[in-house]
């Protein structure tokens, strides 16, 4: 036992590659991440110095003044959370196996750094898209579509090529400058604390943004007004939660996903490679193709926007998703063909497993298809033009609201089953290679295959988060467009072309935004699964170190691993039970936070016919206030949850935990799959009734708008924070099992067991809390409050269409006359039957 | 390998318990059966007799009449799908393990005859409740609620008593008649059929009955009509449908449930105990034990009937759930108590283990209070006092269907967790209490200990059916009482008061029948999880069957079991992609079906001011025949897909097979509990607003209803399908792995691979079919159908109230004027902001 002692790294100054050195390969492809910075700073200048006009600059200011404050109350809050942590890894370092003081804090300081870099590279995205965000609309007046695909793209590329090189440069900075008995177990430390980082802010981020943008879409069925109408005030809350959704989420999780993958894959080398001489060769070469697929993401960039540029110079129109689609595959190709490449060169040496260099790159090149794969089986469930989306509209035509909630699950139904099939295939390849072999230098070559295809796909990271990070910005920036109100500035046409050179080309500018916002939703869709796959495929890899230390590196108690050992079993299915309380929890904060949000917005919002007034920045920020409360409520509440179920699980029995880790990855993978794709369906039907149908304010619509309120937390809320959940889970859990099994070897196995118990009811506790604790406030013995006249308020008069809302009118005060009346018109309407 | 071959059963005639010999004590286990089908017999006359107005038998009969269209079309459709099972269980035994034609003859036979009674106690408890259900009707007249709670209570105990009696009939006649040769393979001949015959009637009886369900409750928001208007031709489908689905579904499903894990607990004595005289021992006492079951359950019933009788004689008004709460915890705590004894009686004398009695007395009282405990947890989520039903009602106050759908889903999601970790609880138990000298007698004794858990779940079956069946009863009770439109009769009062006695209470009575229907829906919602329940516990020890013939007697090859062994964890991952498309192709079936059941009777429904007649006969059947079309077509391609994919997985490895049947049946536990309980939770939010707030026809009503509309393929297709499927999967799955095992120790690897991957090609053309053969049949190049004017067509102007549909209004033909007003509408209205 006491797997962590065996985390040594090997010597990297004994491996001679070609001529050089392992140790000066590593340095250049330290300095291939600072130029991956150095593009960073450069982007960062270019996309501030952008012409923007006053009133746009002001809106996406805001919005970013917004974020800040949003980021700084999370980062006091990850603090806290870290505390949790904190303990426990010290508990484990200090008081089981031994370190001294300096040892520890090194750890608990790459704990914090991994954290630091999650919350980091999230605050990079955020301003980055606030520049772009304004300056998007803003080129958007001259009606060339050219600048609204390279301003995003920027941007996008800009945050995925920071976030890989400052990811790389951490790890490149623990293999170099730290002695190698202690950099394993900083590694361990540093992705701990990038995925709390990233779950964290995943799940606030995905509370808040949904809250927010169900508040503001519901308001047009109630109101009949359009999207972004400024004097709703839950407009402002909307743009800073796709920020802290949609940028803050696929930064962080990136950051954690493309670091953890690589950590389980360091430490499976560690611990599953035998020769020191092998396993400094493919710590090498994990690091080297990382550098490779770096510059791989940066060269097809630069010639697809060359390209690009070209084509498009003089255009007045642009399909947007080309390029983005044309730039994944490109990626994708000069991606494989450089593994190939790098794998020759660095591996083509090893005598002790002839062949290796071609079957490793093979297999990351599973992953590497995956990565572009994925995306499009994607749209085939959730794109326009998907069968599977038109039969959402399709079925809402008779069935309204009812079929076309049940047809957008079909849609995310079927989609799991169809990528459940395709990950499995390219695990299976994976697998098969594996089998040729591999052996000869490793313990099970399957789970390093597997570590190797997560690897895969996110090989091509930076693209990946900057086609994801593309949707935040095109969606912004129709916002602040209508936001700013541009058009109503008297002799504004004279000082854009005074100041700016540019003749408004307004409705043009308006179509543009909005074709842009739905290519950007498409690729925002198709990235998900992505950072979703990764979890499963990547968890392999992770759980396989738990197994190595708990069967002394595969010795002992092996059958503890079968499925007729019953814990391993039991483990299994208590799995499931956290996956679906998982989904309920996220979704119930969302829940109870948008209600309070449509409670508080159609309170304040003012459409009388004069009032042409942006909604007041005050009432703005308490919609803000809203989402933060109930965003920050709910994690907390899910995360002690988490917490406490993984020291629980970890404690009952060490294969019970191992079966609770298979049991989440695989569970949380179809969860997320299926509620990525129909909230994806959903979001595409509407596209298709408000864009293709002209059928704005129809039923047709309503209906379809409550099938994209309801799949906004399976797709923002839910969905994405299981991957980050379940790294963590994984990770932590690694610590949680070490200490039970050091407690238990220590004779100490009443305690571990009452341990157990109590962590347990600790979760328990929180998991009730996440609903009884998050339940809508008021009482249904309040029954007055809850019946609804047939005639509206008076509000709801003047706004409601002839075809009505969908949405229950508010509640009437003094109801008492009302409901007697409506009793006496119900009795009457039966006896006239 | 050839597991088939060990399942010889011993001699029973050597064991003697208390001076009785084996074979006696089974024949009295036999007479206990015959009683229980006297019990039938009578109580079948009894309801015939009881008095009913003619008006309400026709309708009954009209109901029966078309549930017999329905069922001969089913059982023509199931020796169809017989013959693909036939052709490999012929492979099989003929073929490769060699058998005479006569024994596969018989084997053959016990396939069909277990299919036949899963169809056969389907038809009897339709028979019973056509029955039941027009004498209760009538028996509300005269306002006394006894004999509202005795006649539903007396047809389900019929039906309870009726479906165990004839399965343990036929298992001991297996037992005592065939030579021991060939009972073992009879037994699971006879499982294979029932699972198939119970597999099948569950999804199209599922799918029928919700399209037909759907497409009556969204005529109430459409045209604002109460449920069960008869002008509506869809309420005669809607009455057969609760037939069809609700009660066929549960006694195939009971019937096969009850038979399949008796016969896990038979092959797993057979192949998991050594000594034949234990193996006899236990043999005798599971049917002891059920026999004396089967007594427990009727003596409860006749003392709670009794208590009842008594209590309520008088009473004008009664709690109608109290009374089946009642009954099963008393069923429960005499169920327990003659465990404990007859365990004592038969196995005590067990010198090989001490003590075996109480240890397996109490692992099966872990179930037992599972058949007990499950139910009241079910409520904590779906009964109208519920916090999470109250909420779904609360969310849709601001948030309308939107928030009512995500709430539902949230408290299907909760129930899920909490019913996960109860289960789980229950099994961890039942496997401690196992770990205690039970080796002593068998291999692995924890698999044993599930497998009683499981047949605890179970053990007060005629109850569990009997509440179970309560609820179509009273579902079509009050239906019967609003098509018989017995009040319109000219001179009813004097006719009711001179041929029966009765003084006519009408508005009494309807109240009644509303309430008696509540008590129903939340027994009819308690008794899936139990269902469902057994399906992950029993399943354990069906797989172990399989694991104990790959495995040579737990001897060789232990290692694949390990989730270290790659195909083992690929297998696990593909079961949840099944399990997902499963549960999306079942929805889809009743999407497209309601839709088209919709789309007629918008056309057909007559609601003139004058038309007061009952929709045609004619049309009535033409909605039959929709539900019926799409129920055979959704039921075939999916049983087809189930076919193939069992026998593709099952050839590409037996230890992926293994991971694979493990997966669907955690999977699916979860999936079912999820979907039921959130339908479950629907369902009642709609009653809260119909019953408690009377708020019929408003904005929150069409809110709620939508839920409900959701809830229903939910609740009553895709859930309770999910555990006749898995244990079919297994089941036969068990013929497809010892078929394929065979092959490769021929040396036929190579033609083994091959048709894995054809089955799997196949496989997926049923799933691409389920989805892509499936779809509405309507075209969106025909967009001017999809787009829907300000003003409705005159049909909707008229029956749409203020606060208008929440359905998308019906296409106007000649639209392109429209869509141009439309359009240039829009125009304005912008223009106007």
């Amino acid at each position: 036992m006491g797997g962590e002692a065996n985390l040594k790294l090997p010597d990297l100054g004994q491996v001679d590659i070609g001529g050089i050195g392992g140790r000066t390969l590593l340095a250049c492809a330290l300095i291939v991440c600072l130029l991956g910075l150095g593009f960073g700073v450069m982007t960062y200048g270019q996309l501030q110095k952008l012409p923007v006009h006053r009133s746009m600059r002001e809106i996406s200011e805001l919005i970013y003044e917004t974020c800040k404050e949003y980021l700084v109350k999370q980062g006091k809050f990850l603090l806290v959370l870290w505390a949790f942590i904190a303990a426990v890894i010290l508990l484990y370092f200090k008081v089981l196996v031994g370190f001294s003081w300096g040892k520890v804090a090194i750890i608990l300081a790459f704990s914090l750094i991994g954290m630091a870099g999650s919350f980091g590279v999230a605050w990079y995205g955020i301003r980055l898209n606030t520049f772009a965000n304004s300056r998007a609309a803003f080129a958007s007046l001259d009606g060339k579509p050219l600048p609204q695909h390279r301003i995003p793209m920027k941007s996008g590329m800009s945050i995925g090529m920071v976030l890989i090189s400052v990811e790389l440069l951490i790890m490149l900075g623990i293999m170099l400058a730290l002695p190698g008995d202690i950099a394993g177990s900083c590694f361990i430390g540093f992705a701990i604390g990038e995925s709390l980082g990233a779950a964290a802010l995943r799940i606030a981020g995905g509370i808040f943004t949904k809250i927010a943008d169900i508040g503001a879409d519901l308001m047009k069925i109630v109101f009949k007004i359009k999207e972004d109408d400024p004097r709703n005030p839950g407009v402002i809350a909307d743009c800073t939660g796709d920020n802290a959704g949609d940028s803050v989420g696929p930064s962080a999780d990136g950051f954690e996903t493309y670091g953890v993958t690589g950590v389980a894959l360091i430490t499976f080398i560690l611990l599953g490679v035998h020769d020191p001489a092998v396993q400094a060769t493919l710590l090498i070469w994990i690091f080297v193709v990382r550098a490779v697929m770096l510059i791989a993401s940066g060269a097809s960039y630069f010639i697809n926007d060359l390209v690009t540029k070209r084509r498009y110079a003089k255009a007045t129109r642009m399909n947007f998703e080309e390029p983005l689609t044309v730039l994944v595959w490109l990626t994708s190709g000069v991606s494989i063909a450089l593994t190939y490449l790098t794998s020759y060169l660095v591996l083509g040496h090893l005598t002790q497993a002839p062949g290796i260099w071609w079957k490793l790159s093979t297999i990351i090149t599973c992953g590497t298809l995956a990565g572009a794969l994925i995306p499009e089986l994607v749209k085939a469930f959730t794109s326009t033009k998907a069968r599977h989306t038109q039969e959402v509209v399709k079925s809402s035509r008779e069935g309204g609201a009812s079929l076309n909630i049940l047809s957008g699950l079909v849609a995310g139904n079927f989609s799991a089953y169809w990528l459940g099939i395709v990950i499995v295939g390219l695990m299976s390849g994976a697998y098969l290679i594996s089998e040729h072999g591999m052996d000869a230098i490793m313990a099970a070559p399957a789970v390093f295959a597997f570590g190797l295809v997560a690897f895969g796909f996110l090989g091509m990271g930076p693209v990946t988060i900057a086609v994801d990070s593309y949707g935040p910005v095109t969606d912004n920036a129709q916002s602040v467009y209508e936001l700013s109100q541009i058009e109503e500035i008297p002799g504004i046409d004279d000082e854009l072309r005074r100041d700016f050179g540019i003749d408004p080309q307004w409705s043009l500018a308006k179509r543009m935004l909005e074709e842009n916002d739905g290519a950007g939703n498409t690729f925002k869709a198709t990235a998900k699964p992505v950072l979703i796959g990764t979890a499963v495929v990547g968890a392999t890899t992770m759980i396989f170190s738990i197994i190595m230390s708990l069967t002394n590196g595969l010795t002992t108690d092996m059958s503890n691993l079968s499925i007729l050992h019953p814990p391993f079993l039991l483990g299994f299915i208590v799995g499931g039970a956290i996956i679906y309380w998982f989904t309920g929890a996220s979704t119930q904060a969302v829940t109870t936070g948008a209600y309070r949000a449509v409670e508080f917005i159609k309170e304040t919002i003012n459409l009388d016919d004069t009032n042409t007034e942006r909604a007041s920045v005050e009432d703005s920020r308490k919609v803000v206030g809203i989402c933060t409360q109930y965003a920050q409520q709910g994690m907390l509440t899910m995360f002690l949850a988490v917490f406490f179920a993984t020291l629980s699980f970890a404690f009952v029995e060490p294969f019970f935990f191992i079966g609770y880790l298979v049991s989440i990855a695989v569970f949380g993978l179809y969860q997320a799959i299926f509620m990525a794709n129909a909230g994806g369906a959903w979001d595409n039907a509407k596209k298709i009734v408000e864009v293709d149908l002209h059928a704005k304010g129809t039923a047709l619509h309503d209906a379809s708008v409550v099938g994209d309120t309801v799949g906004d937390p399976f797709k923002d809320t839910s969905s994405v924070a299981l991957n980050p959940i379940i790294k963590f889970t994984t990770l932590f859990g690694l610590l949680a099992v070490e200490l039970a099994v050091t407690m238990t070897n220590r004779g100490q196995t009443g305690l571990v067991h009452v341990l157990a118990a109590v962590f347990f009811v600790l979760t328990c506790v929180f998991v009730y809390r996440s609903f009884y604790g998050m339940r809508i406030n008021t009482s249904l013995d309040d029954v007055e409050d809850l019946r609804v006249p047939e005639n509206p308020s008076p509000l709801d008069d003047t706004n409601y269409s002839d075809e009505g809302p969908q949405l229950a009118a508010p509640p009437v005060t003094g109801p008492d006359d009302v409901v007697a009346e409506r009793d006496s018109q119900l009795a009457g309407q039966k006896a006239g039957e």
